[in-house]
């Protein structure tokens, strides 16, 4: 998916909702366990429920790999069934030396190697450029690349002082640019840490940016869109627990639908008061 | 496995070697493709090869991801052959917020979840504490986290100045000591880099350091040795494609034996004259 068709996304369906499939088999509600395959029959209803009110979907691998072989299924058949008209993210917060890169990049972006064919990844910056650069070797993919974090650690070493006045986390950003433009890499900014938006929003005027930390982890959407927004939206904010664990009745799927209609119709609202300005 | 049971298997076998696990599909010796699992068949023929010589093995994870359920099966199997006085090693370079480095702990390190349970398994430390503590809450399992890599990218973030003239390889094996003592924790430190070794060791005098980047990336066993050898050992040096790949022939796990073995014999050298200092 391009800038555009993502921006385009965006307007259409009046919202930059991220539905975050962070799916835990121990949280699931207790009719679906009989399912041949419990987590993929929650991922479908819930894809169901939300998708004509998210413009993307990322499942967090770590769900998925903590079930070995099966979860592994579990993710191919979810991706699979997500509609084309949304944007996936493989948040996987991979990142080796180039060669290692290489296959990361095949495991989530060439369909004939692993069965995945996502859009985009999420990228931890330690190891620099060569273990980012793979990634963006597959054409029409994205590089979701980790700059400032929604937990407390980021701290340790995200803000931490280098040279004049600039805080890791904004070495990240700025070295990045000379990696690729904002029709290839996104940056990860969480909603946390909302009184840095502004600066970052400074650094990357055009780039989207992936926030997670909204609902669960306290982030305000508010402060997160009014700081964030660009003229062609610039913002995907996730929601994960909110929405997937909204009910673990028969009803969980409808109270699904609820949480994101009620994120996106706040969406909209905002995306209304940037488009006045 | 405990830091001295590690210490001790590497003064038994005289040697501090790694033996990466690295193994592409695409690089098989012919003879193998038509196993029921190949990938599987070469790594059991490699370790039958290099067990007596070799302390420790490493498969990256990338190798067996980017084969998707399938690579996962090959995986569980060739750790499951693993002799139990070997120390195992999951290089993963996973890291997230807290509950999902959880999952990812759980992966690794809990049977039950994945069915694999490694010894340690390689972190990135840009998410900070809370993105390594969940893998220390298992009980006699070991993180190896990212210092200074062997890639040319290190230089982008790794070597930034931040403070009073320190680097962020710094900071983070200073700040890591905070979090957890060398029985716990390990520090991965490219062999390219053996000019910082002596830095490196006067920061984490007893840690243990995995070192990847002998043989094939150019690094050199003498300095590395040299710089990097303790009372204890200390050292896990890693060689993946100079032995994987010392024949793609019938003779391929001979010429394996013969390359860690070459490896070997010079590692009791250094013991040897570390022993006599």
């Amino acid at each position: 998916m391009t800038y555009n068709e993502l921006s385009n996304q965006i307007f259409q369906k009046q919202s930059y909702l991220c539905v975050g499939l962070d799916t835990d088999p121990r949280k699931l509600p207790h009719h679906l366990l009989s399912e041949p395959d419990p987590v993929f029959a929650f991922n479908r209803a819930i894809i169901d429920a939300t998708a004509n009110l998210a413009v993307a979907y990322k499942p967090n691998i770590a769900f998925y790999e903590a079930q070995g072989p099966r979860g592994w299924e579990s993710l191919q058949k979810t991706l699979d069934y997500i509609p084309a008209d949304c944007f996936t993210i493989a948040d996987a917060k991979r990142g080796d030396i180039g060669n290692t890169s290489g296959l990361y990049a095949r495991a989530f972006f060439d369909p004939t190697a692993a069965g995945l064919n996502f859009d985009s990844i999420t990228v931890a910056p330690y190891m620099g450029h060569d273990s980012v650069m793979p990634f963006l070797d597959y054409a029409g993919k994205w590089v979701i690349l980790l700059a400032l974090t929604s937990n407390p650690g980021s701290a340790d070493f995200q803000r931490l002082a280098t040279g004049d006045k600039e805080e890791l986390f904004e070495a990240v950003i700025k070295r990045a640019h000379t990696w690729a433009g904002p029709d290839r890499l996104m940056f990860v900014v969480g909603a946390t840490q909302a009184d840095e938006l502004s600066r970052i929003r400074a650094l990357a005027p055009d780039s989207f940016l992936l926030v997670p930390g909204v609902g669960a982890q306290g982030g305000s959407l508010a402060d997160v869109s009014r700081r964030g927004l660009t003229a062609a939206g610039g913002l995907l904010v996730n929601a994960s627990r909110s929405i997937l664990y909204a009910s673990n009745g028969t009803d969980f799927a409808d109270r699904a639908h609820d949480e994101a209609k009620a994120l996106q119709a706040e969406m909209a609202e905002y995306l209304a008061v940037g488009n006045r300005q």
